[in-house]
């Protein structure tokens, strides 16, 4: 395999998983992980994921799952290019398939997935700094597609008990769940995520299905910190380092 | 005063406030002392409760803040003539006033609250176990009133900027974030409270503006418990005993 001169590879540090990423586009942090640990894939369902990007989620779902099959579609051929490698690079190529497609036409690629993840761009178009580069902007900020978009793929690709796992940020909760219930994505289990115990929500996971009944599980928080550099028992599982 | 034989006096342990409730009827539980505690009434204005029962989170926010009127209605004329004599025990009569009204009407009394709290039934008109009490059955359940009642008719009483506090059951948080949006409340600080540090989150404290940009804050977790007879050093100040 011939690695591009920004590319480089990372150990996952997880049954021996490794990811080439780019490092002048959107490299994965913890939200990735998160989300990987969060989402609950079945033995022989079908998982779909919406900007996969360079592919750290469902590279990350294949090994701590028993799902048949994963889809990523990325709206950027850059990334798609580059998760593609990662497909290689970790033999999954009978279980792991990255697409170039706009997740707003998403149910016509007719993948009937029974879940669909995304770690999607978190900032309103025109929040926060913008950037010169046009990958890490799309990949960062509602350019190509928004939560409302996001959420409306997502109903319309999945049947009844579909299940949706999304990442987000905690300031953006009302919009998220005000566009599920809109959608028929009833979210059933949210989980705050904070730095430290006496600090605020900066992200939160949630589950949502398809059709479902109203009222949702609020888990216990999600504690990253225990203290400055030292990360939570949980979070160390997660990493494979306990 | 006179006590009927189904009420009795509680030391409110807090400035030396008092409280008759009516053993037969609904008795505040720490959901009123934690809304008290949450909704910020500032100098000179003017708040409203909706759903004001034995009238305890109105007296508390009498004595923590430094409001220049407040107003509670019920529909049960029963806890109106409770709360009545809960502003004579404590001589507040220049500052606070109960009335018999329905809250769906409550922008036809024409108060102009800068404020408005509630502390509303948490439970949907067919859940739970019914209660063959009546007035208990108002209290808890959604029979006169649901949470759309509630989030449309303070919408209709409050100003741009006009702020709305409630305490809610956090598996409704759906309903409540979905029908504030709806209605122009937009919720900018959120507060998911939690027995102990490792369990699921049961109560929710909302503020919510009227008219206000999106995004909310999602604000560290409120712990009821460090162990389990022992409250966390943060209620106990709330109960004035720090």
């Amino acid at each position: 395999m011939i690695l591009k001169e920004n590319e480089r590879i990372d150990d996952l540090q997880y049954n021996g998983l490794k990811l080439i990423q780019d490092k002048n586009a959107f490299c994965f942090g913890i939200d990735a992980v998160l989300l990987a640990n969060f989402s609950i894939v079945k033995p022989n369902e079908i998982c779909l994921e919406f900007g996969s990007g360079n592919g750290i989620v469902s590279v990350l779902l294949t090994e701590k799952t028993k799902g048949k099959f994963f889809y990523g579609i990325d709206i950027q051929q850059n990334a798609i290019e580059l998760s593609t490698k990662n497909i290689e690079l970790n033999n999954l190529s009978d279980k792991l398939k990255f697409i170039y497609s706009d997740l707003k036409k998403a149910n016509e690629l007719n993948l009937n997935p029974n879940v669909i993840v995304t770690n999607p761009p978190y900032m309103r178009k025109d929040s926060g700094e913008t950037n010169c580069n046009e990958e890490l902007s799309i990949a960062r900020h509602e350019v190509k597609c928004d939560v409302e978009d996001i959420i409306y793929s997502a109903s319309k690709c999945l049947g009844t008990k579909g299940r949706f796992y999304m990442i987000h940020r905690s300031i953006r909760i009302t919009d998220i769940l005000y566009f599920m219930r809109k959608y028929k994505l009833e979210a059933k289990r949210v989980r705050f995520v904070h730095s430290f115990v006496g600090k605020e929500s900066n992200m939160v996971l949630i589950e949502a299905i398809k059709d479902a009944k109203y009222d949702c599980i609020v888990e216990k928080p999600l504690i990253l910190y225990e203290s400055d550099n030292m990360h939570t028992e949980e979070v160390l599982k997660m990493y494979g380092r306990l």
